[in-house]
């Protein structure tokens, strides 16, 4: 068992290890806490509160003193718990942090005989990456936030993205693009050609998906059982992704328009359905009413918008792209006009007709970050009040595919695109170097590298760790979008894809699926995924492009989800992470489910009878496969690739 | 060999572990960058420079791509770096980091066939913390900060801590405390008294050390190496540790007044050392000058230095006692006072006729945070700017117990006391639980664990990692102050003060030394520990409270530091880090020094031949030990405890 604690030097308190006599390793539980139901209460805290925390050790050993760090005012303080009694084989501790700060960090010092292994000195750490018998930094601190979450509905939704030109074409035009002349920019494609991955064509390839394609497939959506639509842009633009906006004011005409929007918006809500839609905080297109103006005019308002150069264009591009202007967040004029209020940009669309349900913003992490100004987080927290204040329940999510634990513990952003804590690391760890030759994450200039189980639960935890659990419930969790190769792509096969399938319908956070994976879409990078939706196959239960099998899967994940509380709102404990296979918990107050992942074949596991409930028998929610129960423990089975969730509880 | 990197669940490059036949274990390096002058230029970098920084990946493996990944304006970009050419064995590459923002952060990627180890998938990260092959978040990557690093001297310093109260009397008092009538607070205490290390008169126990008596001891300081005085707080309090200001406005006339403490910089000046003053910027004492004429006039200006509250006792005091009232950095009026330009408490005594060398900010951790105001930044860069503008070659040093990374981060303070990354890792490495019983870590609750060299290694890393190389080498390390234990006490032989001793001399920052541990003083926590020099026992060349052989080593350790630049200026690359032994090298462009400390017995280690210069011999410098080469490397005794230093080229 790789040592989840994340760090070689360390031993892990309780941590098993020891292999059976013949048959699977047995595996013991290690101390865990979480921001979940279990552990602390659900309310969102106010300074100078009192929060009681919980944390459980498990039995079978000296008991072990307890404590609480807590950092208040920049100082760390240590507290003692108090013993809260046994159950199900684990001692619960209690321990009062007091909210001091916006974000109030702790962790807890476990102290006893044993406690950290042999090396550990009897005292270890446990924070958001494990137990660790070592100093540790404050970054994986446990947090609590005065910061409201994101809403309820958000949690528990399953979101599926939709690139508006590749879904479908609106009724009047199933055979062809919009009548009347095509912008100068675009080159018409065919339904079925192939999307071009790279080189000239890759942003003007124009296949004439609209609005009206969208509403008329909602029964797809439903059937699949999503419940929210997230839009990448619908404004004009001189490009079929639409992220260099010409205007704001107004939808693409070629998408049918404001009334096309209006009206998707109404289908959707109808269905009980909701609707995400994204804007562009950090650039506008060259195109833009506000650029020209400021180019034509140097005394114009919008003047104040751009970062002006000397050297050539002129402004600062996003990376150097002179088609995008970079938008200066100092100006008063454009938070008026961008973020603030019911009559900004943000502001109009969550109003009717369109009363959107959220926004995703696109670069939101530099969005503000400009040389020495980084006002990222002003803005950011601006956005969210102007949203609350219009539109308490709307939901709002930034592109971020790095290290965003800084920027989410701001209080600006519901949650992030979760690449880093859970594409990037599930991706080294399910890729198939032969199928995804050619497949680089995102802008890396290298292959998807694969590593072993320990090192993906590690990433996964480190990065995880950074983040206030009311923000990880509100995580976007995605193996895939517009902007990456598709996940049947990287791994390879069906059976993979299930794995990678049910890692997203189990984890902690918001999944989201990019239209198409459900059917086992292909692409080696996100232009060249970017695949029209094959109807034709669709409705013949299977053909090119579309592969019912995985449907079924996602349907099946998806429902999975729907029907358990604890895989929305329930803890995350890890059990183990094999190279090849990963078990975690996730558990309410009154449910427990354990998740097994095995990209292949991996050697079994024999793990406590005490996490089976009183007079409970394993009940098979997904993958069909056996649990055993003997006086030994709960026999998983080395069979991979296999994904497979039982309810213990 | 414990794994440098960090983590279990990654491999190294290019990392050794094969156990010889016979004998001691063979290590290889590992790839290797750090902010110093054989990888980065010395010069601080502006906004808009490209800085071309330097890897080095040992040979001998298939060669290596390497590129270096940049956050720019909160955006990872990667670029490849240029190979350079082979040198001793390692191959050298050059990538070019924009110097985008304030502080940019950097990390390197490689890969090639066997990078990561069999597990890694052909590629890793090179960051502060060493070689990972797992997805890893930003807070250990390396940093250039726009932010000029403090004063070479502060850096090339070796720093001296005095608590007035119990370094010596004035020649006018020799014989006893001083004339005339003591504080209604003050406990006399007889000079061989033992210090009160809890419970009633702890902060009130005086012994009538002043400030002629340390001008009378300058020799002692010479003699020892030392050429900088870091004195406790010298203002009038209510207590024998003075952080409990009364006023500013003078020194305590119980030290001798400004008189004497003009004087003593003098003095010290006159012999080319420095004075490095102590501030609270935290909060006053209840008797401070502008706390009463808050409380007694509501209308005073000062009433907006203090946080005022209804509850008892009616404002914010420091952890809650009433005596220490919090100060309130959002008052205006405060800043000019205290911090801003030669008029302000800062500024008065870097002037004439004190002319003091440098601030050390007491509680400097909490200075402007207070519940939702975090003006911890504002604060720091303020002193710095105001510092700077009146004397550029000031030092700024933070008190901090635990992780200073995001505050060094900020600009404001060049160092702190570098407690998080150095002292209380080496404290479980060092600590012998026997003599030990008793000792905590500050504030801790429970005794220092005792833990192996990987653990240790690991948090000094990780800590460590998190500041720019120009802090790291203005960090004031130090193994025990006014607030700890004695390191004496803390390791229980002078064999293991020696292995602790050298390490402080050896590794990069400013090595800070309490007064009267080159003598072996002891003492089981801060108050405990902070005993008058025993002259009688000096003068004598040993006696009661003094250990002159100790004395020695520090002395020949100082020399040491004094005598080699990479000891003050080299890069740190670490080797290997045992369980009972640590090696590292420290190196220049001209100079590269092994060093070895070992806690105890351990196994000895085979190290590569090219770490010796061509046609160098290694040259001990310090110990004593012999290095001998052979074919198969060089060998390193596995005796212990010991302190050893070789220079190889």
């Amino acid at each position: 068992m790789t040592d989840l604690s994340g760090t070689a030097s360390s031993g892990t308190a309780s941590s098993g290890g020891r292999r059976a006599a013949r048959g699977p390793r047995r595996v013991d539980l290690t101390a865990h806490h979480d921001g979940s139901e279990l552990h602390v209460p659900a309310a969102t805290p106010a300074l100078g509160d009192v929060v009681p925390v919980r944390v459980r050790v498990p039995a079978g050993e000296p008991a072990p003193e307890v404590l609480v760090r807590v950092v208040e005012d920049g100082e760390p303080r240590v507290y003692p718990a108090r013993a809260d009694g046994e159950r199900d084989g684990e001692r619960w501790f209690t321990a009062d942090v007091p909210v001091t700060n916006p974000v109030t960090s702790y962790r807890f010092l476990l102290a006893g005989d044993g406690v950290g292994g042999a090396d550990g000195g009897g005292q270890a750490w446990l924070n958001g990456e494990g137990v660790l018998a070592r100093d540790v930094p404050d970054a994986s601190d446990f947090r609590l936030s005065t910061t409201a979450p994101g809403p309820d509905w958000a949690r528990d939704a399953v979101v599926y993205q939709v690139f508006p030109d590749r879904f479908a074409r609106g009724s009047g035009r199933h055979e062809g693009l919009p009548d009347g002349p095509l912008p100068d920019w675009a080159l018409p494609a065919a339904w079925d050609d192939e999307p071009i991955g790279g080189g000239p064509g890759t942003g003007t390839q124009l296949y004439g998906g609209d609005l009206a394609g969208i509403e008329a497939h909602l029964d797809h959506l439903q059937h699949l059982g999503v419940d929210t639509l997230y839009l990448t842009p619908v404004f004009e633009g001189r490009s079929n992704h639409r992220y260099d906006a010409r205007s704001f004011d107004h939808v693409d005409p070629l998408l049918g328009g404001d009334a096309a929007f209006a009206s998707l918006a109404s289908a959707l809500h109808a269905r009980g359905m909701r609707l995400v839609g994204d804007l562009t905080t950090n650039h506008t297109g060259d195109a833009h009413d506000w650029f020209r103006r400021a180019v034509e005019d140097p005394t114009a308002p919008e003047r104040d918008f751009y970062y002006w150069r000397d050297e050539h264009p002129g402004y600062v591009g996003w990376l150097g792209h002179a088609s995008l202007p970079k938008l200066n967040h100092h100006a008063p004029g454009l938070a008026e006009r961008l973020l603030d209020g019911p009559g900004s940009v943000v502001g109009r669309y969550l109003a009717e007709p369109f009363a959107m349900d959220g926004w995703r913003i696109d670069v939101a992490n530099m969005t503000g970050r400009q040389g020495a100004d980084d006002l990222t987080h002003d803005v950011a927290r601006r956005l969210r009040a102007s949203m609350a204040a219009q539109s308490p329940d709307a939901v709002l999510i930034a592109e971020h595919f790095h290290d965003a634990g800084e920027d989410l513990r701001a209080g600006g952003w519901h949650g992030t695109m979760n690449y880093a804590a859970f594409t990037r690391p599930l991706w080294t760890w399910l890729v198939d170097p032969a199928s995804a030759a050619g497949v680089r994450y995102v802008e890396a200039p290298l292959p998807v590298p694969r590593r072993p189980g320990g090192a993906a639960v590690a990433a996964m935890r480190a990065f995880g760790a950074a983040v206030p659990w009311s923000v990880t419930t509100h995580q976007w969790n995605l193996l895939g979008s517009h902007d990456t190769a598709r996940l049947r792509t990287l791994v390879g096969s069906r059976e993979r894809v299930e794995v990678g399938a049910g890692l997203l319908l189990t984890y902690p956070g918001t999944p989201v699926l990019f239209a198409g994976d459900e059917g086992g879409a292909t692409g080696v990078n996100g232009e060249h995924a970017r695949v029209p939706m094959p109807w034709a196959s669709i409705a013949a239960g299977g053909g090119p492009g579309w592969d019912a099998a995985t449907a079924d899967v996602y349907r099946a994940l998806i429902a999975l989800r729907r029907s358990s509380r604890a895989l929305r709102e329930g803890g995350l404990r890890w059990v183990l992470a094999e190279d090849d296979a990963m078990v975690y918990l996730r558990e309410t107050a009154d449910e427990r489910l354990l998740v097994l992942a095995a990209r292949g074949p991996w050697s079994g596991a024999l793990l406590p009878t005490t996490l089976l409930g009183a007079g409970a028998t394993p009940q098979n929610l997904y993958g069909g496969a056996d649990l055993a129960v003997t006086a030994e423990g709960l026999h998983v089975q080395g069979d991979g690739p296999t994904f497979q969730v039982w309810r213990l509880a």
